[in-house]
Formats: structure tokens, sequence, C-alpha cells
């Protein structure tokens, strides 16, 4: 006996979203048919309504209710320093901290050739068009530290340099709070290099 | 900065599906958002099919667009002989075991004191009124082999055996393809006390 083909089908469908594995699909298929009426109600309806309320900014891509989004409409903000980040996710991440006032770029992602993912397919140009347009002093790029996201940082930076502005990158380093011991080797040779007086 | 309020609920409603992580939660509302239209019409489309079509059968609980069930309506399969199983997912595993032609029951959970899960909590009352009624000559409680399904199959023997129906439960041994190296000591002591002769 196989499961009954519309509980098939939302397994088929739910197995496709990111990070979810055959058994994950199941469990929470099963688990689906067990909410009540109202928890399945609140699901549906929290998607819902995020998909028809929250826009992409046009002029930062980060996601918000509002277009402009509240940080690009900010006339507090700095307006000449722009860090660019690879998803709406790090953006967040970096607004926590409270010693940056500037304004965003979200890429969209990160240069990726073994994913066929090229300039092309994240927002470089719509970046160097506003670079193009604005008057700025500094752009830092935050995008990840992994293979990527350094490929990205390095083709990013040969652009915008061309353009006559200042390129910054995020620094390396131990993460705080974390234990020397545990640290891999290319963070400490890092963190060597920007070591600091004190 | 936080997420947009519509897009932080849409995380706490995910986060509470089993487990999804806060991570994960975030992971795939982001996704979500990005997915096309037609995607998410059909992750809610698949969900709201499996709701509304699948229902509960009424001899055996298992899950089924039919009620009874197509287990349960077919005349061919021993009638005299029931499984007892925690989940429809046992069933399904169960069921697709070739010498196995009797019938089913789905408990729908464990015994767990811990939990708070007592006997009225699962179906044991509807397993024994079935029982009372039936002309069965066998039960093979087929439980998980953890301590809640353990604590369960003894506590249905018991009951069942008063009713003079002879009880059976799943050979405890080693998986088949398995490597001895790696079994636990409690699965090699079970596999010795159930060996058999070559």
């Amino acid at each position: 006996m196989n499961r009954p083909q519309p509980v098939e089908k939302m397994v088929e469908v739910i197995k496709k979203l990111p990070g979810v594995g055959p058994k994950m699909a199941e469990r929470l298929s099963y688990h689906i048919l067990k909410m009540s009426h109202g928890e399945v109600e609140r699901l549906i309806g929290s998607i819902q309504k995020a998909r028809q309320t929250i826009k992409c900014c046009n002029i930062c891509y980060n996601l918000s209710e509002y277009d402009p989004c509240f940080i690009c409409s900010d006339v507090t903000r700095e307006q000449d320093i722009i860090c660019v980040v690879e998803t709406p996710q790090d953006l967040i991440a970096v607004s926590k901290v409270k010693n940056y006032k500037g304004l965003y770029f979200v890429l969209g992602g990160a240069l990726s050739p073994l994913d066929a993912v090229g300039p092309d397919d994240i927002r470089i140009d719509k970046l160097i068009k506003r670079l193009k347009n604005g008057k700025l002093s500094e752009v830092i790029i935050a995008t990840d530290t992994d293979s990527k996201g350094e490929m990205t940082a390095v083709y990013l930076a040969e652009i915008i340099k061309k353009l006559g502005i200042k390129v910054t990158r995020l620094g390396y380093g131990l993460p705080v709070g974390g234990d020397i011991e545990y640290a891999d080797e290319v963070t400490i040779s890092r963190a060597i290099v920007g070591r600091t007086e004190m």
C-alpha cells in the first residue's frame, strides 16, 4: 500500500522546499493532516498575507511592506554610504548593528559559476546604475565569507573602484565570544593580519 | 531593524511545525516569498486538497480517501488477524510486507506518562471494542521499539490476553543489511534470544 494520492501529492510539493528531505516532508504532511482547522487556516493565511503585502523596495531591493522601504525613505541616514548584502536576511543582521547608519543594497545572491549564477543573475547591473546616479563616498561589501561571497566581493570591488568610489569589506577575524581552539586556520591567519594595538 | 511584520508572523507559524527550528522557519519563509505564484498555489492547494479529501477510516483509523478504507473493505484479506500500529505511516511500512494479509488498527500514538499521554488519549477503548465484536484469532502488536512503544505493547498485551485472544509482538533482532559492529547491546542481546537454527 502507498500513501493516499492527495497525501502523496502534498508530500511531493513539501519535499521541494529547501532543507526538507523525504522523511521530513512525510512528517510535516501527516502533522498538517492532524492539525486543527484553525491552525491550518493560520498557516495558509500567514503565507497568503505575507505574499500579498511584502514588496521588493525598488531602491535597495530589500523586502518590505513599503516601496521605497523605510530605510531608503529615512533622510536622517547617511546617504553617501551603501552596504551591499546578499539577501534580505543578511540586511536584517547588519541593521541590528548600531554603528552603521548608511543605506543598503540587496544583491539577491552571490556569483557561483558551479551553479551557473553569473553577474546577470544577481542585481549587479542595478547596483552599478544606483552607484552611478548617486553621490557616494563608500561602498561596504558585506557578502558571505564563503567562496561564493568572496568571489562576488572581489568582482564587485573591481567594478566599483573604476567608478572612483571607495570600496571596503567587513573585517575578518575571530568571532566575538569564540574559542580560539575551535577557530579554523584561515580565520586565525586573517585575525593575525587584522590584529589591533591594545 | 526586524523582519516586516507579515514575514515575522509567517516565521512564527511555520516555527510551530514539528522539527522546524527558528533558522529553518526563516529560511522557509523567505523561500516562500521568492516562489512563483504557481508554486505557492500548488503548495497551498495540495494542503487544502489533502485536508478536504483525506478521512479517518472508522474501522481501523487509518487515513484514506474512503471510509471504510480499502483495506477494511477488502473481503479477501484474513479477517481474524489484526496488526496494531501507532501511526498511519507505520501502517504503510507494515503493508509493504507481502506476507501479512490481515487487517490493521491505528492507535494514534503510544502511551507516554512523561508527556501525559494515557490510555484515554490513544484509541485503546476503540481497539478493545473492535476486538470484543470480532472473531479474532490473533493480534500482532507492531508499536515502535522505543520505551513508549514497548510500554504500550505490554499494556495492550495484558488487556488482550484477558479477552482470550492470542497476542504477538514483531520479532526483535538485527536489522537486515546491518553491521553487527554498529548494533547496540540491547539489540544484539535480543537477537541472541531470538536466534534461529540454520
